[in-house]
């Protein structure tokens, strides 16, 4: 996500566009980038700390950008 | 997030970049959109079908995206 200092034009349009759609009592949009990243093996402390890597070294434009690294179980995992 | 039976370019060629970098482990990637909104009053169910119905009908396109809505306290929040 853009961090909460830099604008963001298209989530501000998003917001405008709201009401005019019928959607009240929203007061703030972002819009940001999401990827999806399936691990080979197991998600580790090891594996968190290479991908946490990896986002701020080249997913994320830290300069302008935060970021957080959510582990999902996938779907129809058993344990 | 595209559905997974759509041609994702960006998520292929992050993947593809991947292993020049030194990253290794990662078997496939995907990207997509995120939207963060800020809502006014108590999150409850009719909000969360209120956002719902927001972001099948403007903020997705549901032709080749799916979506799953979240909700996060905010930073700070006491309760």
């Amino acid at each position: 996500m853009l961090k909460p200092e830099i604008l963001d034009p298209q989530g501000q349009a998003v917001q405008r566009a709201l009401p005019r759609l019928g959607f009240e009592g929203i007061s703030d949009v972002r819009q940001g980038k999401r990827f999806e990243l399936e691990v080979e093996g197991p998600v580790d402390d090891a594996a968190l700390a290479r991908i946490r890597e990896m986002a701020e070294t080249f997913l994320a434009n830290t300069v302008i950008e935060d970021f957080v690294v959510r582990v999902d179980e996938p779907a129809g995992a058993t344990s």
